[in-house]
């Protein structure tokens, strides 16, 4: 009985209830709903949201090839070995046609298939118009909020949405692969200033040790802090990241790894981690602000103005700045009797 | 007199008519303004958004190392040999802090440096938080108000924001290498979804045939028709993508290419045309309505109760829909004298 069946309402508090009691299925379909932005999700968050917060949530993030997936799968083998609890959520550039999410889901998970200490769970990129940030954090609170101990969010670090959702972690890692000349990946899509932790993957092959050189010179020459302004709030770097050598494919490196994951964690007073939790409660919060402010101009009684309006843009009889003013005039002076939900 | 100095109303006025007038250096402060969202850039769009909506707005965008910049350069040319006057904007992945956008545009501006038909500008990808094809929208329209009779938005296809700004293009061209296997990097990324035509880059290489095959099955067994629903409204294709060979290197194929792309214009009813134009004034507007909340609920009086609400869910003392239904109220309870500008 996983919720199937009934009103949204009922479907989410059973949802949450079953999400907590442990079945892995009603998480994986409370997730669905997430994604969705169901009223079922809506229900069901409203229950969990409370009862999260206690989880470390680490992003990592790199190039396409840098080896995210090895290493992912290597850092959740040592995390289980230290006998903590994992869900893992990897952002997926495939399309959600192709079906690439739901298949990666299930090559990763056979590693770790008999274990009911990981959840492997991957999110299309695509399909959150305005906000991935808020759905993957949404799915952080999920995870969080059944008890996982360490939620991995992982994406790749080539699309302005994508490093945004890594920026939100408590603990950031990039992953940079080693290269044959002076080009570093990282730097070319402005990871570095993200990372709280860099990661050398492939750490085995000759010139692993000459590119963590490189990157430890770099980030020498760097401020000590970032701001991450466009990014909801500036974050104080407590210290120069970290360069390790990890080899996801054998593991050399990983427990150092997870170890320096658990010292930046242990490093940041409760200011730091509140900023960093912010973040991403900011993210969540604005996109369903805005999403609110949408779907009553875009519904009822206001949706034949909100269409005149947006086809007058297009037409370039109205500017967008006079439009939005119009529209957030007619969202102000219509008061809703039933705050806005479904 | 670039409109440096006085109020920013005055120099939004001024900007605008000496960027009308074909002053170059006016243009390019003008879209350093969108990109900040200042308030010079916003008197100059009220003024400019009118003059819009004569250019065709192509997009291309594929995988990294597809080839892109390349292409575009040949299709500029080939478009500057037809007579058009063109203008590019670059949607960079490099971070803003390394300078990559600006190196980036120096070193492709020398080709067309003394060719005033031409005006190439990149813009990063960072920092646009929520808002990427928005702000390269808003670019858009400034360079049709200023009478560039094409201009080609070319983004990197591997980032949910970085795809949503090539779909707002009135056609896109997907761009894919030859490769050795059977992997279609464009079908991983779900580009073929936004592809109005798709170009096989590198068409002298072999297996650039091979490849382009595979794309026509590809394409021969998916429907007609593309949903964009998460883009902002729903887009009936016209008819299959056609697949081309190019050699952005020797322009072979370039002129084939551009007659494939005004083709696919023509194709276009008025209907169709307006769907798409109403899709890129869409993400302008909703994001500018979105910014307006946002800005009105962290400024001023409300500006406290705003962030203690923030807080509470980054503590989990409150959850997001019941901070965001909070936050509405204050907006919709606090009437606004002067409108939200600056």
């Amino acid at each position: 009985m996983t919720g199937s069946g009934h009103d949204p309402v009922t479907r989410g508090t059973v949802l949450a209830e079953s999400a907590l009691a442990g079945d892995r299925r009603a998480l994986a379909r409370l997730l669905t709903a997430v994604e969705g932005r169901t009223v079922v999700a809506e229900v069901a968050l409203r229950e969990l949201h409370r009862r999260a917060g206690r989880a470390h949530v680490i992003g990592i993030t790199g190039a396409p090839g840098a080896g995210k997936s090895t290493l992912v799968n290597a850092v959740v083998r040592q995390l289980r070995r230290d006998g903590r609890t994992v869900a893992v959520v990897a952002v997926d550039p495939s399309s959600p046609i192709t079906g690439g999410a739901l298949l990666g889901d299930r090559v990763r998970m056979q590693e770790h298939a008999v274990d009911d200490g990981v959840f492997i769970r991957s999110m299309a990129a695509r399909g959150h118009a305005g906000g991935l940030a808020a759905t993957s954090g949404t799915a952080v609170t999920v995870l969080d909020a059944v008890g996982y101990d360490v939620v991995l969010v992982e994406t790749v670090g080539t699309g302005q949405s994508e490093i945004e959702v890594v920026a939100t972690a408590d603990t950031t890692v990039v992953l940079e692969a080693p290269e044959m000349g002076d080009e570093v990946q990282a730097i070319k899509a402005g990871l570095l200033e993200v990372a709280d932790i860099v990661a050398v993957s492939k750490g085995d092959r000759p010139g692993a040790e000459r590119t963590a050189n490189l990157l430890r010179t770099m980030l020498a020459s760097s401020e000590p802090t970032t701001a991450r302004g466009d990014i909801g709030g500036s974050r104080p770097r407590p210290k120069r990241p970290e360069v390790l050598l990890t080899t996801g494919a054998t593991g050399a490196g990983v427990p150092e790894l997870v170890a320096a994951i658990d010292r930046h964690r242990a490093s940041l007073d409760e200011e730091a981690l509140a900023a960093a939790r912010v973040r991403r409660a900011s993210a969540v919060v604005w996109e369903i602000v805005a999403e609110r402010v949408r779907r009553r101009l875009l519904a009822g009684e206001l949706a034949g103005e909100t269409d005149a309006l947006l086809r007058d843009v297009a037409a370039h009889d109205v500017d967008p700045y006079a439009a939005a003013e119009a529209l957030l005039a007619a969202y102000r002076g219509h008061t809703p009797r039933e705050e806005e939900r479904g």
